[in-house]
């Protein structure tokens, strides 16, 4: 059984997540717990504050050291890995996720406001990043990473299903189509359709290979290649090189 | 006016976004509208399906061309901007925060189960990607989409809030303190709490330097430096060395 819980100024933020689909299966299953805590039940300020003023100057209002330190002292045990989301983290990647995924307590602290007293950061484990931008707050942020950890754990979605998806094998995934086979004038690739497996297989790499060589080459840049991968991606550079060309000539 | 449309197979997904807090807010000064529409409202399958299998075989099933592209047609004018959340995206970014939120009307597409039909894409102007990380679906990353630009627009943060924010100057945000100005034995820079207005600047510039230097060095290669910000960045370097350098000896 793994717990997440989440420590957040705004514990409904979850309810919906909660409720939904996959996540709501794994719930059910009990197979992930996942509860969110308000850190505002943790303070000690008899006006029930959890902020103040900055130090120094500047506007807006910072997350003090008692109310949040007391929620996490009160909320995590031994093998609890405590993670604080926030724009100056570690990059959340496919491999980050699935480190976390090994944890089976982890507790995730959900800025708000300009941000946390700094000296909060010494009782967190890790700070992860879910990209360059910024955001209301932490809960969008631990609501997404609360998803690819979920994902993961055993039950919430079928094993052969996980293995194809974009980044587990280092590459964006091949076109996919579905019935009709004409659609608006736009046909299925006959390939699809011809019932070889081994020429689909090999199409469907190869496509795979062109997604990424076009959109992300930098997925390309540290990856080992199988001697197939090598021929097949040369062949998607060469076609692409020629398109490039004769589009150069027409214009 | 700003509106965002969801197209989603779980509307109720985004309820509890929208009752809290900041965006709540946003939603309730009219703003912005936000709206989650299903796009199971538009399949003409009798057993009202919207998915179907993979042609050439594969496990899952794929959300098929009808029912998305219908319930493009239907909640899309002229002047919409229509985006895919979608693992090949282009990268989500602050700028591209920015770029999106000068638009009056966005559309927003969220994927589910092995993703949609390929040809659904000739009817997207734009395709993003929260990250290199797998979700259950395009909800939670439709979710941070909309919180990043609902978060822009007026009136929903102040302005004097924002500029200082990480990503807004290309820069980790320096480290920030409230009171008290001794917690469990650790003090608040002296600095802070000596009302010396332009040495807090620049102690400030300094910090926020060393913190990207150390954490994120690859967002100072593309920056241009005022010379006082490359002065204070080789004082970094030069005190960070000379720690590391340290660190070696007393190993």
């Amino acid at each position: 059984m793994m717990e997440i819980k989440v420590l957040t100024l705004f514990p409904n933020f979850f309810d919906s997540f909660k409720e939904t689909s996959i996540i709501k299966r794994a719930l059910d299953k009990e197979s992930v717990q996942f509860t969110a805590i308000n850190f505002r039940d943790y303070t000690l300020d008899k006006h029930n504050n959890v902020d103040d003023t900055i130090c120094g100057g500047g506007a807006g209002m910072l997350l003090a050291c008692q109310p949040i330190v007391d929620a996490l002292k009160a909320n995590t045990k031994a093998n609890s890995k405590v993670v604080m989301l926030s724009p100056q983290g570690k990059k959340m990647t496919q491999k980050l996720v699935r480190e976390l995924a090994e944890h089976d307590d982890i507790v995730l602290l959900c800025g708000h406001y300009e941000g946390f007293d700094e000296r909060i950061r010494d009782y967190v484990d890790e700070e992860v990043s879910i990209g360059d931008f910024v955001l209301t707050g932490g809960e969008p942020a631990a609501l997404v990473l609360s998803d690819a950890i979920i994902r993961l754990r055993d039950g919430v979605i079928r094993s052969d299903s996980h293995e194809d998806d974009s980044f587990e094998n280092g590459l964006l995934e091949y076109p996919q189509y579905t019935r009709p086979v004409e659609y608006d004038g736009k046909k299925v690739p006959d390939v699809l359709m011809s019932g070889h497996h081994e020429n689909i297989r090999k199409w469907r790499l190869k496509e795979s290979l062109r997604k990424t060589y076009l959109r992300r080459p930098d997925l390309l840049d540290g990856r080992t290649f199988t001697s197939e991968e090598q021929k097949l991606l040369q062949e998607v550079m060469d076609e692409e090189n020629k398109k490039q060309t004769s589009n150069d000539e027409n214009q």
